[in-house]
């Protein structure tokens, strides 16, 4: 087992705020990351792990006492593909998050209070600001690669347009450039439900009751979209919770519901209701073309070799984005490499589907560190 | 325009209930029905539709004073595929809703005082079984069709089983023969914001402020797996209700968000947050098989002929299910047709992609009339 602490520095972009996105001015703002691995002389084997939505700077190790490694800790650590032998390997917990990074439940320093529904709306394009940051202080110029699943993969796709020469290659795990109605009107029933619960007052509950019913629907709805209807079906079927006969009452019988339940309510223990509301509409305002240009045209200045995977069931990220994306690079002459990877476990695949994706991951980035850096 | 009204009557299976599949006792029950065209003197003309969730009684023509027709007016009238110039069709409003027949809405005689969560369980047998002492009341002997989609689709198959000399054929439209654990999961996320509302209060807000929050949003999520991505897609786009720039706030923003919580709304105010509750409850508990019997067991005694449709972007009841159906039958040299219609439109499309439909259900119509009445 091998231990790590979660690290905080606090900063700020110009003398004391980040110019958000929507002009807003926020700062200075506290970042959680961790680190794993070592940083080479010439500063050139750093990877920027960025994570999904409701993950955070813990990605591989054991914190001490957890009897749980990070989110990605299959993914992560020596002789896995992103190889902390070989690769010093950063997580930062997002902006907006409620994990360590500055977010809605943090104490504004104007008022000495949690900004709650006072914190500025946060997009994809600004938690890469405050990545870029924090990059500069730890002193890293040029990554070799900036990878990440999900709205991890957004961010990755971000990074690339926004900041074009500071990394080699850009690894994106089942994402997209833009979020569909479908997607967007997912994410709003989940918010709909939290700010329906009365104990969410407006977002001003901190030192009140937590709005966990509300939260608690929320990420039942968002479990069933991390799944397909196939490994449903395969982990649960109609099986009952404790016997063979129905009850004819309105108890948790089937165990998909029982799963659901557990999955909604120990998400309310680890997890910000506002931050809910605030990551959630920064994926749903991603869109790179800000629905005027061409994705081609975005993707002009690009520099970086990308790797873009995605799950043949994922029908929340489903592969027509990862291919809309490989396209419009292609059409710029970026070197992609693109794969769909055969899965039956939906979105949640980038998470549990490992073996081919670590391989897949691996080969890439022995490949890009080869062509790139050596 | 023609006019019409929701005839009622009240009856019992034996002397003072009916006996549910449950065990429990309930009666006596009011029907709400409709009529349209004219039994024939050999009443061999009549076809029963079997209405989807939050439908109703009224399939067809008008209300006075209303300024839209019932449900399935496109497929049932003079000239369209329920021909009322030659059959005569009959709808109920299904056992457990809200809509005229009795639910839990609805006084219990035994105390004076609405149902509530006291209403027993329901299951889509129930309802058949009341649907048939409806026809024996009507002097019914044998239906030329009973015909559905959605729960009616499930309701029609039911039929077959239950009653299998009591129709020459079954028309079933985007339906199954069991729930999957995707489906009783989408239903008990909706069933979980209705009971989350403090409003609920554990089913006895009669009289009171009704739970409208939980079921608006139990209807939002319902809206998104009606639609299919792409007819979301066609329809809202990223699209902005108000103006061309994102506000950065909470409120709602994107069409499809507006679109969601004005359906999510005006559900509120027609359906009874209980109903929600049993009729998901009724459709989640139902299996055909009992979970031991092989499906072509089940269609064993079956002598219907069946005409199965389904939808190609229907992903809440998606073909393969209306095919497990169509083998199942095929098995016991039952006379099926099946078509898969290709549609956008996802599950919503047995209410709205009605051209193809419509020739298809008349054709069959008119071929089984022809076949095995005349």
């Amino acid at each position: 087992m091998t231990f790590v602490q979660t690290q905080y520095i606090t900063f700020a972009q110009s003398p004391d705020d980040f110019i958000l996105r929507s002009g807003a001015r926020l700062g200075p703002v506290t970042v959680a990351y961790e680190t794993y691995g070592t940083l080479n002389e010439a500063k050139s084997n750093a990877i920027l792990i960025v994570h999904a939505f409701t993950g955070d700077a813990h990605a591989a190790c054991y914190h001490k006492g957890d009897d749980k490694p990070g989110w990605w800790d299959d993914m992560i650590g020596p002789g896995k593909p992103f190889d902390t032998s070989k690769y010093f390997i950063i997580c930062s917990n997002v902006l907006g998050s409620c994990r360590g990074t500055t977010g809605p439940a943090s104490i504004d320093p104007k008022t000495g209070k949690p900004y709650g529904l006072t914190f500025p709306v946060v997009t994809i394009q600004d938690m890469v600001l405050v990545q870029k940051v924090l990059l500069d202080r730890l002193g890293i110029i040029k990554l070799l690669s900036v990878a990440g699943g999900s709205m991890g993969g957004m961010q990755a796709v971000a990074w690339a347009v926004m900041y074009p020469g500071m990394m080699h290659s850009v690894i994106i795990i089942a994402a997209c450039h833009r979020h569909t109605a479908q997607q967007i009107a997912f994410h709003e029933v989940g918010r709909q439900a939290v700010m329906s619960d009365p104990d969410w007052n407006g977002g001003n509950y901190y030192g009140l009751a937590l709005p966990k019913r509300g939260l608690a629907v929320a990420r039942m709805l968002g479990h069933i979209t991390y799944m397909s209807e196939t490994s449903m079906e395969q982990k649960f079927g109609r099986r009952l919770v404790k016997k063979d006969v129905l009850g004819y009452n309105f108890s948790k019988e089937f165990e998909v519901e029982g799963y659901l339940e557990y999955r909604g309510q120990s998400f309310t223990e680890r997890f910000d209701p506002n931050s809910y509301l605030y990551l959630t509409k920064a994926m749903d305002y991603f869109d790179l073309t800000d629905g005027t240009q061409k994705l081609s045209e975005v993707f002009k200045g690009v520099t970086a070799d990308f790797f873009i995977i995605s799950f043949t069931s994922d029908w929340l990220y489903p592969s027509y984005q990862s291919q809309t994306m490989a396209r419009a690079l292609k059409a710029n002459d970026v070197d992609v490499s693109y794969v769909e990877l055969s899965s039956n476990y939906g979105h949640d695949a980038f998470l549990v589907e490992i073996d081919e994706q670590a391989k897949a991951v691996s080969n890439y980035l022995a490949k890009v560190y080869k062509e790139r850096v050596k």
